[in-house]
């Protein structure tokens, strides 16, 4: 009986000892998107190391996320239309649903109460409740009278429990506010230029920015002035003056912040172009390795990072803010896909596809401090991205 | 026997239940400082409660905090020189040590390794391990020939394992460099004008700002030039031409950065004033309730909040940045001493220290969202601030 009594004690702690994980922080978490085998890395940015894969996340090219208000859970949107909950700390799915057919990416609100998703088919806005991944409220995007439907890009969150995003097949760009959930009340932006493809938030949550597929130029909407409507700016920009064949459209999301100017990468063209905010005119352009297609800012808008389309994508240029000069080119490996700082940005990691490889780099000495093994990896994403407006 | 056995099982299990707290998030923890009982409240802004109150902090007047990049543990900055490291998962103290007669703050490096504490007595600047709090490099402020050391003042963080901080006593901007901590390097920008009294960085860590009490104006420091040396701006800025008699010499960590424009508090006058950051030079003024302590923005930029000295101190006023006007003033209670957004800027916390009470408002419909008991509130700080430059 001493045996069994014993055996019970040891039952019981050797479930303590399982199921009961040290206590840890999360503001030092992050995900390593694996495309390929569908699976995520759960990394830790202080150790520099790699504490968990987790898998079961369906097709995941091109796959973005954003993170609970706590910094617990990572929100991952998939090409498939699935929407998945990750735990970082347990290092598994906590909720999964297959949503929409086909979607390109989501946002999380200003309070972390509903999840947002932006699908091509069928074309609309779905929002989720952050908790359970339970239906909270559909948006589609109808257009003239016969109930079509356009896809939509370019979601964000903006301050005020709003988003916003555009309608690539109506020329439109749609303001929805959800502080009432069960009566979600959206302003209409009508003819704001030909195919909006993509969106971004400048980082102070104030300007709408999107790009055009069918014509030059870009459309921008001032959310401190809805009154104002879309303004066309930076006329140049597009396709139509570009010499060489475009790869991939660049990502807006990438822009970079810096000293009141928006770094961005040019359509075509070997160039990072730069343009002041106080008037969203271009003041300049960069002469760099290849067609860029993530510009990041260090986030102390110091140092500009960039990679590049096929087939200069092995390549990594590090700018200079001030002098506008390419400081260091770096070649890490073929299929350079993705950067994401530190919070405080003295580090940075960069996903090599083909290597198979995470690089982490010190920006002040612009040296390696360590490399991770990873699964063809893309998409980087830290946790500290919870406590911004738009990321 | 098997009474035995069993108790040993419950033992166990009470074990399990009773140390293995249930895994959870640092991304919305934070801290109130109970300045009289020397205690700490850790609350949760998701859930907007208290989870645990902490003993044994010391003398808390004017304390400050930073936290840990894994958001985890707060190091608090007490008067009496302590400098305290809580462990905000578990409720309690981690580390503490006594490293100096009389401090007024602190800061983290970039990194997250290194705490330094500003002191008057005797004055200088020590680091300690974060992890640890061994001491790790000590600066001393001497000046002139005979071992005299300053009060250092304005002590913060900056990009590059560097901190920037203010001697009071001989009228001098240092900078430390901390990469090679067996060697700090020191840059000394010496005349900067009449007893530096607090210093600023700006956000993006770029621009260090020293406030005089011997004379008006500011002391500016590039830190992207720092071969410019020290530019003297905002000459008119001080007690020199003030009518009223100084209640308290305002925070110039308050300092709010929105639109361009930075919005800060007049010395003695009822005056928010505001300068425009590109030239650093004051462009208005908005007349207020008070004399203003802390004037801060919400994290969009779109709002400023304002608080005051004795005898106003019961009132709060909210500034709307595009119309520069006052769009909402609140009486939460005598002693309105700080204010704390959450990360988004969807609420903010303000602690109301003769009524006992935290009072939660939304910032969207400047409602009261809730109130939270606390014994003689101070600072509020979120552990959101791991992942911002300088604070």
């Amino acid at each position: 009986m001493i045996a069994t009594g014993r055996g019970l004690a040891v039952l019981a702690l050797a479930l303590f000892l399982g199921a009961c994980a040290q206590p840890r922080g999360t503001g030092d978490l992050g995900i390593v998107v694996e495309r390929e085998a569908g699976t995520l890395l759960v990394v830790d940015t202080t150790q520099r190391k790699t504490l968990a894969r987790v898998e079961g996340l369906g097709n995941l090219s091109h796959a973005t996320a954003v993170f609970s208000r706590d910094q617990r859970f990572a929100y991952i949107f998939g090409r498939d239309g699935g929407l998945t909950k990750v735990d970082m700390l347990k290092g598994r799915v906590a909720a999964r649903v297959v949503q929409a057919g086909n979607s390109v990416g989501g946002a999380i609100s200003q309070d972390g109460r509903l999840i947002a998703v932006s699908n091509y088919k069928p074309g609309g806005v779905r929002v989720f409740d952050a908790e359970t991944l339970a239906p909270v409220a559909d948006i589609p995007a109808t257009y003239g009278g016969d109930g079509a439907t356009s896809k939509v890009v370019g979601l964000v969150d903006a301050p005020g429990q709003r988003f916003v995003f555009s309608l690539y097949d109506s020329d439109e760009v749609w303001m929805t506010d959800l502080a009432d959930t069960a009566n979600p009340v959206t302003r209409k932006f009508r003819d704001v230029g030909e195919k909006p493809y993509d969106g971004l938030i400048t980082p102070n949550g104030r300007f709408y920015v999107a790009g055009l597929f069918g014509e030059d130029g870009m459309a921008l909407l001032d959310l401190w002035n809805p009154d104002g409507g879309i303004k066309r700016v930076l006329d140049g920009y597009g396709r139509g003056e570009q010499p060489l064949p475009v790869y991939k459209m660049p990502h807006l999301e990438g822009w970079a912040i810096a000293d009141d100017h928006a770094f961005f990468p040019a359509v075509g063209r070997h160039e990072v172009l730069i343009a002041e905010m106080r008037t969203w005119r271009q003041t300049g352009a960069i002469p760099v390795h290849g067609q860029p297609v993530f510009v990041m800012a260090r986030p102390d808008g110091r140092q500009v990072w960039v990679n590049f389309a096929f087939p200069n994508n092995d390549t990594v240029q590090v700018i200079d803010v001030p002098t506008r000069r390419i400081v260091k080119t770096f070649t890490p490996g073929k299929g350079v896909l993705h950067m994401e700082f530190t919070p405080r940005g003295e580090e940075v990691w960069v996903s090599v596809r083909d290597a198979d490889k995470i690089v982490i780099y010190d920006t002040a000495s612009l040296e390696v401090v360590k490399e991770l093994p990873a699964a063809k990896p893309s998409g980087i994403f830290f946790s500290s991205r919870a406590h911004r407006i738009g990321l």
